[in-house]
């Protein structure tokens, strides 16, 4: 299979293009490189040749990155709520507008299958319980509003030959090449390794889907390959099980603690904003006979194997959060400033 | 409604009285109270004279204890794997013949609800997956092959207006007034405040369905009062998640480290038997609209603030381990030297 993976350069997008890649498919990568494009040229060189690389833009789509493809996973745009409130604009363009267009694009060039790596953000704000597909979403923050807008622009030009598909990914964790700390498992080991100490706001009790970077991976692939009329115009969970956060520090600072490290936990006040939601993922797994599997756990297990746990400076590096790090968040606002002319 | 509770002196039987005479029911126990009548009996003075404690042993079923009944909670017997290898034939006859005699007297007084707590450690040993209540299990203890009769016996029994149910419970946890601490979490619970350390058998990667004691009750009810069609001759797998038993070290080490304690985690060589099965409470949910909520953190935090944190002594009494209070398990070999001649 030719599968175009835009934001193929970011945490997921890597993880996808090498699952790909080792099934033995051809993949055409588009992404800005705001986080650089070194891990991606690294996987490219061990691809024989099945790996192409583009920088490019999604709020400029190119009707050349559409050639001979069979299948498109879209992973660009900004990827958390406190670079998407940084610049709205921005995030708008990329996450919702963007999305639009390259429906439209496939539709075009008669690609039907193109899967949306949305949010399971959707989901909150709409109080306690235990949400699926059906759900009436009523998103409230500038992020969850934006791939809203881009699942509602794709569902509405499915039909003729186009069958997009809607991953509702819920909080990433996990290992990839191009690390994010930005996400909640992720941040407490990168906490625990370099402060010794985890906060748990509320007393942590707020719930929250969860998905290995592995599985959301898989999960693309699945509906890459399924038969259409299983796919196409339906919106899946893609979650591996719901946490509670004070759960999550628990388990960082368990598995820390066996190896030989102490990490203390401390209730702390709550924040303005708490996330706190849970999703199933029961028609992913009734429908695709697919269930995100690797636990957080397993995953941490995994992370603390990859990680320089001792290099702090490494860990602490700004590069690895998408807000903190001014550069890109800079970087975002010239190339918003660059397409305020296009749109 | 009028409920007998078989076993009603014990861990889950205490907590279901308790609360169906907090809904205004009127509750039958009987039990062989070799666990103690002391917390019962303080229920029963709370009742209002709602609740009325017979001695009595469900290997000798007497007529007069389904005299008024209109439904029957099973949870006498034996209720574990050791002490059910301690004295194989006093577990048959409590947990499998016991079970069958008490379905044909229930059918034979015209009481169309016996609802009975069997365990979800018959999925254990057929290999890992989710199972489900229509899953082939193959029991190979003591303990759970003596459930699977007791349930074959039940559903053989169904018709002519006996309508029995069964609930495959998961490893309990939480607080009982007649506390037990060979549950696993409950274990933890106990080694982490008398020893200060948990050792992850194996890393503690096996997996084990888990439920908090008042959900397991909040079941019973809600069988014992859903409509019979929805019910009878049903099973129902009785769960709040799946845990990987590592997982559960961690909150229960984490839980003491908000109390100040610091627990230390350790791996340590698998025993001979290890237990590792997942299953789904779906069903239970579709069919009843209930599912278990109490997560194994909540109720860790709940049964932080009633143990006698402090307390050694009381919390390594042996009396709180069916296995290791060695007066219980003479007692038992007493009472099955005393029904041999009965069956």
């Amino acid at each position: 299979m030719h599968v175009l993976v835009t934001g193929g350069g970011g945490y997921i997008g890597l993880e996808l293009c090498r699952q790909l890649i080792e099934r033995g498919d051809r993949v055409r990568v588009v992404d800005r490189f705001f986080f650089g494009d070194a891990p991606l040229l690294e996987l490219a060189e061990r691809s024989g040749g099945r790996l192409e690389a583009i920088l490019g833009d999604v709020r400029a789509i190119d009707d050349a990155w559409f050639e001979g493809i069979e299948g498109v996973s879209h992973l660009a745009g900004l990827s958390n709520d406190p670079t998407a409130e940084y610049n709205p604009d921005a995030n708008w363009q990329m996450n919702a507008i963007a999305t639009e267009r390259l429906g439209e694009a496939c539709k075009r060039h008669g690609i039907a299958r193109l899967v949306f790596g949305s949010s399971a953000s959707l989901y909150d704000g709409i109080g306690p319980g235990m949400f699926d597909e059906r759900t009436a979403v009523q998103p409230r923050g500038a992020y969850s509003i934006s791939k809203k807008y881009g699942e509602d622009a794709l569902l509405a030009l499915a039909g003729d030959g186009f069958a997009p598909t809607i991953l509702r990914q819920g909080t990433v964790y996990g290992w990839s090449p191009r690390m994010r700390f930005d996400l909640v498992v992720n941040t407490f080991l990168k906490d625990a390794a370099t402060v010794g100490k985890l906060y748990l706001h509320g007393g942590g009790w707020q719930w929250r889907p969860l998905v290995d970077v592995g599985d959301v991976a898989r999960a693309h692939i699945v509906c890459l390959t399924a038969p259409l009329d299983v796919v196409g115009g339906e919106i899946f969970n893609v979650m591996q099980e719901n946490y509670q956060v004070r759960q999550l520090a628990m388990l960082v600072a368990g598995s820390l603690s066996l190896h030989g490290r102490h990490v203390a936990l401390e209730e702390a006040p709550l924040p303005k904003l708490v996330r706190d939601y849970r999703m199933t993922n029961l028609k992913m797994t009734q429908r695709l006979g697919f269930t995100p599997a690797v636990t957080v756990l397993e995953s941490i297990d995994v992370m603390l194997g990859k990680l320089p746990l001792d290099n702090v400076g490494w860990l602490a590096n700004p590069r690895w959060y998408n807000i903190a790090w001014m550069s890109v968040l800079e970087e975002v606002h010239a190339s918003q400033r660059a397409f305020a002319s296009i749109y």
